[in-house]
């Protein structure tokens, strides 16, 4: 399932998030990459999987219980792409 | 061709470097992928993508030139070797 509104992608059984971030130099992938493992930290939650080059970062989140993509997870994407937004 | 004493893969064409690096814990993959961080801020050399989750780190490096791997490639993954080593 995609969904558009967010561009995190529903895919796989069992289900993940999927989303690509693509930055304009290595530095703000940096600061992107900084700022999520900062996130991670302090909220516990951590990707199944990052994956990135100088000027893009594909993350990849897994259901918290394995099974079914819930609350937790959308809100965790939506915190992501708020840093991606940068700090305003 | 694989470099059986530094566990560096060269694959591809062009060709490129890869290793799987793992870990015990989250703590420690994330003290890797900081100091890889400090090291790519150091010399200037870029890993062409970086793979991880809580407890790997799979890196990929391409040459300099495109073509061939040289001096400046096995260097770099020695230092980055060495970080996988710990600060001693």
């Amino acid at each position: 399932m995609d969904d558009n509104q967010t561009g995190w992608r529903e895919q796989g059984k069992p289900p993940t998030l999927f989303k690509r971030f693509a930055f304009g130099n290595y530095g703000q992938t940096r600061d992107f990459l900084d700022a999520l493992a900062a996130l991670a930290e302090e909220t516990g939650q951590h990707p199944q999987n990052i994956n990135f080059g100088t000027t893009y970062v594909n993350i990849t989140l897994d259901a918290e219980d394995g099974k079914t993509m819930g609350e937790a997870e959308r809100a965790f994407a939506a915190r992501i792409d708020a840093l991606a937004a940068g700090p305003g």
